[in-house]
């Protein structure tokens, strides 16, 4: 396997904003800013961000490769300029949703199905894909941009951060997965259906107290830092263990305590036969940092 | 359809407070304050709102009805006079549940069954039915009174309120809902536990902390303004998103995400087909409130 | 059935904290502080605590006979000494986790999983005891102790308790428990992704906003005076009506909403026939405390 | 409670077969041809028994009471004439589908969604009925015949008898049961398949080998005798034993076998306590027929 | 580990009947016929094999046993005399079900449903233990004898064997696995709700249409040799695989197809790295009988 | 979209066997034989039909391509020769399963399950492929063929067909399928169970009495004639209703029976509107062979 992406270079590591998308992609810049670390960034600032038709697919193609690739061990999700996203692209994908191929409602329905259940896989890739995904957040995160953070693990947030579903306001249940993940993402669900059923903006104190983001940074730089801080400490840990964590916290969501309990071990029987373990108790014992560990790839 | 109870007169509706109940119910006070908002009223202020045997059919009747009418799109629920509800009124209550027929134990507790189930039903009908419904909460709210507010959507209370899981406390598990729809409604299990199982009060700062409710309001006349502003927001949105949402969200709690999202989609694929999407998005347009577009009734 | 624990000296209660271990114990302390309340110790504070070989099966057995205990109605569990505990005992337990028996990896594969499944019970015995457990936890509460303390019912902690889900440092994913309990234990699932694949330390007041703890004591001393006063209260109620709420929280957990008030249902329709609702509903008329109502045992 | 039929005739006990619907039924005949035992028979032999709007409440109405009747412990359900239905009436019904309200495709859909639901119901009655119901078909048993039959519990049919799942042929899915509930009654999942893709019919002999039916005999005559004799059978054990049977089988279709288990544990625990086990074991030694045991109503 | 039962005799093999039970056992007589086989007989039978309280615990012990002796690899259970079971052994049992202990209904209750479970857990130790176990049915199998073999993995019979869903003649619904198992063990729903509503006798033929057994024999003797080879075979087969086949089959039958081929890739990802591929492939080369190929125990 | 494949001639649809693999597919045959059916044969006759590395990816790209394919209404799927398929190719497959790459037990393990995943993909597309594919078996179908079959919808053999769940015999549990499909697909739990866990042939009687099958032919020219008739019959009645039906069966084997139903209300809600009733319908009132009633793809 050969990736597309290129490494970005020191300076613009530092500054994790990438000046364009990387090609083939025309929607997302890659990079990696330090070993084991896939920096994905939403690059269509002057769109505010929107997701247009070319998104959706990019964002399965590009998360196909993470999953695939043995590197890369942690992702920071990001979005370029001063606005997270603007949610759906309305003029761009307008067409498709709203006029549906089909000689009559029946086959107008099946397509509509089709059209959106491909749309939910393109969040779905970031939780499928085994590695942890810190997501960060500045300014506004509307409509789709809800159901994509809540598909990532770890979100972050600017003080000026706010959030909104906004489908109800366009005439529609959300779909793509707000609906589905928000309520296991914050503990207050009468706060979940207030800002499903009413659209209004929650900003970033409240998504902090409810649990929707667990930290809240002063500006987009200092929370950029915080997220590649996150996924350094994500990418020194043995792969072995991380990725298992995340498939298995994945798991325990959708099932109940001992049918989790039971994967678990079933997964673990193998996973504890790894040379991972050693060399991280030696680690331990040495007071060695788990960033000079050298664990094999995954 | 007929509907049976009539639309309250102006003043009325800014103190959102009968002066009795509707006939033919005695228990429930029901009113339109608002277009497309129906206010259901607990309406027992001189015994403590406490729940006879009648209330708990009243509900289902209610709340049938408000499910049939399409002129509602949004409930909101209060009780009259300073205390939300003392819970079960104990005196109307205890033949049928202390005594139930029957000629051996196997017989009695057949019997035991069918009026829990039936009294379970009191409260699933708010759930089951489509119309988001906000609560308000004033003084206490005890026993039944917690298991009615986790089946409504939206939760909130006044200063001075409290909450207590009283079942313990007379010598049975909570077993209309309580110890079903807390958990989910609130973060801290540790949190859910202590209060099903020592029956201590739980006061509004705590409530609002814990995420039982979304907001707390100083005194019961802002709240059910608060109350009657987010039905009204509700109310002015496309009753097919918003009803919509509902489904798929109590529908999401009680699956895994992939069934959610499959089920989503299989929704969805006629919901889109619905002259609201274009209606919502020319009003966004033309800067319009949601208020001014006239959504057919659903 | 006899009880191999004696009840502790007076004195003893009020410290809480036992001289040593109760045989045939020999890293549990094990007494009665109050009438219905046992409290188990873990007590190997010279070893931090730590988990070794025989705590796995010790816990097993004092949680099995606590379950069949007709005079016990409540538990606390604590640790002896400045820390809560150290996680497990690796120097004790390394040989069978590292050195699994069998002539190839399938043979290896196997035996692991039962030594994780043997493991898994050691804490779920602790859920599946229908006696609730209040745990308290001061200083560092690291690894297995996590997954120890999500089994139980109510946690407690004091101001310098810090909590860390170890296992990712160690190589491996937490199999007994974390992953499984954790995220339903609190409201920001983000936060348990962060804990989780970061390794890092949360401390007391960061469990307290997140739910992890319902409350946070000064000092050790202090929070065992709550934890036995909780305790105190549970033991004080019906123990048909504390029983049933543990099996049936335990059960919502794991199931949908319907299904759980269908087993409510079908529960209560025995468990109401008791005594404990008059006893319970005539102390109360008689303003009496429930602790001086003397229910049958169970 | 009062019940709306009337006891039958002696004669017509015999028969089996009413002179016309009993009233307020319009198409139903209700009977009670022997203690215990309740005759329900579809009653529009002119029109091929076809289903009419008026059935589908008709048939909630008729086993609500049913399941409400203390004195009824087997149904008997069986349809006049030659022909078992010829499923849906066309013409009563399509308007209905064909042409559902509403102003715009989703409201169409919504309101076509209460349709199926409410039809569904029709047939789900049946199955929530504790009471077990014997079908007994002759001849053609077509389109929502069988969603009908594979809500009942025991299957008998004539040798003339043959069954077809007609829906892909009029261009649908069957959706009031078949394809719910057809897989878990045969055990060739080959057959349910063609059956529901292809609209072939299935002849009795077949029906038998694949397990639809339990039994075949040779004629409507013989076939209702011995329908009325499993009925008599079953009516004459005790009705804790039987209808706790019924609902323990349904909730163990739709559950694992462990949850099952557990269900099946907390309905016993009170259901063991009946006078019905003593009365059923002294009637085993005196070598009594069961029939002459009176076992108090349920 | 040292085993309890001792390896019989030459003779005693080739009959395969012992001449009592094996010590400690009181009620069963275990041996080992074959290399990697052992035999579980039942043997009571001048009580006609019927379960009395001892049984219950022994078949626990006695399977836990087996789970745990490497040297087992298939099992053949089989009772002694020409009954199979008469069932639950009423005079030694009719105590502890018929008068529980308990101060009101309740706490009955909840001793019958300890009662019940425990009992539960007799026959599902069959199902945990993951070595295959074939059962051999003479005679009448009544009551809880069905419950027992629902939970083997295959089931034989002879020519004059009968089975019996017994329970409902005696006043209760079968409540340790009959109505939990026989579903899914056999493909016409409408038979088994007739079996256990009516407690109909099935003979030999039925149970082989039916596919309750898959092998009808003329006789005892017969049949027994049946069951050894069939023993045999699985013996003679990888453990690895043996083992995995039967875990994953009981794993599925709870479980959806997707998560069931989950848990079987997480299964066999370790599973596969087992010596026993390249025996199996070598053995298959060279034309060799697997009984002779020496894989490791597992 | 364009197909790859090309309509073969006349002559080769009725011998139903292509000369050889259709290119760009180098193991599979793909042809139309006729309108709206499409012909998938497994060519690699020389090689027994086993399946090499390039099989398993070309079925996924074959059955994605037909699941797109608007023209095709139902598929065919059989294979060249006298034998249907002797399963893994194992000289082809064998490095990728027993020498995985990886530096430890852990990564070897993390590999192998993805290949397993890769493979159960191989035959899931035909399950999630919404047009209904029939199969017709001749000879022997050993091993994945099980897994392969168990995954199509109607099964036909031969007369000299026979079965064998191979995989115990080369030391593996079944993991691409049949431990997760046989047992729903056949009514005999015990035969399951004897068949996967000695690898015993099943000859047809036997396939045709347990349910496997739904029809025996006496030879493979019969036997492709009856699949193409029932394939023909399929794709001659209304897409909307045969692929709804097939895609609601499939949802119904994993869910309960409530749930399924509120799905399958949902489905049709909006596939009712379709012109495919009336023209049913109509077709139906003019005595029209639904062959000649043209339905719109979908």
């Amino acid at each position: 396997i050969t990736f597309i992406y290129r490494v970005r270079s020191c300076r613009e590591k530092m500054t994790m904003s990438a000046s364009g998308p990387t090609p083939p992609f025309t929607t997302l810049s890659i990079s990696q800013p330090a070993t084991h670390v896939t920096h994905v960034e939403l690059h269509r600032p002057q769109k505010y961000n929107s997701m247009n038709k070319v998104f959706w697919s990019e964002m399965v193609e590009c998360f196909n490769q993470i999953a695939e690739d043995p590197e890369c061990r942690a992702v920071v999700f990001s979005a370029a300029g001063k606005i997270f996203t603007s949610g759906v692209d309305i003029m761009d994908m307008a067409g498709e949703i709203l006029s549906p191929d089909g000689d009559d409602t029946a086959r107008k329905s099946w397509q509509t199905r089709h059209i959106i259940i491909k749309h939910q896989k393109t969040f779905s890739v970031i939780e499928k894909c085994p590695k942890p995904v810190v997501v960060a957040v500045q300014g506004p995160c509307i409509g789709a941009g809800v159901d994509l953070i809540t598909a990532c693990d770890i979100r972050l947030c600017t003080k000026d951060a706010w959030f909104q579903v906004k489908e109800v306001d366009v005439g529609l249940a959300a779909d793509v997965g707000t609906l589905q993940r928000l309520p296991s993402a914050i503990g207050s669900r009468s706060l979940v259906n207030e800002l499903a059923l009413t659209a209004r903006k929650m900003f970033s104190d409240e998504a902090m107290s409810c649990g929707l983001v667990s930290r809240v940074l002063p500006d987009k730089e200092t929370m950029l830092t915080a997220a590649m801080e996150i996924a350094v400490e994500i990418a020194a840990r043995s792969p072995v263990a991380v990725q298992g964590t995340k498939i298995n916290l994945v798991y325990s969501r959708d099932h109940s305590v001992s049918e989790s309990l039971d994967y678990m071990a079933t997964w673990n029987m193998s996973m504890l036969q790894t040379n991972d373990l050693m060399k991280s108790a030696q680690a331990a014992m040495e007071k060695k940092n788990l960033k000079d560990v050298p664990f094999s790839n995954l």
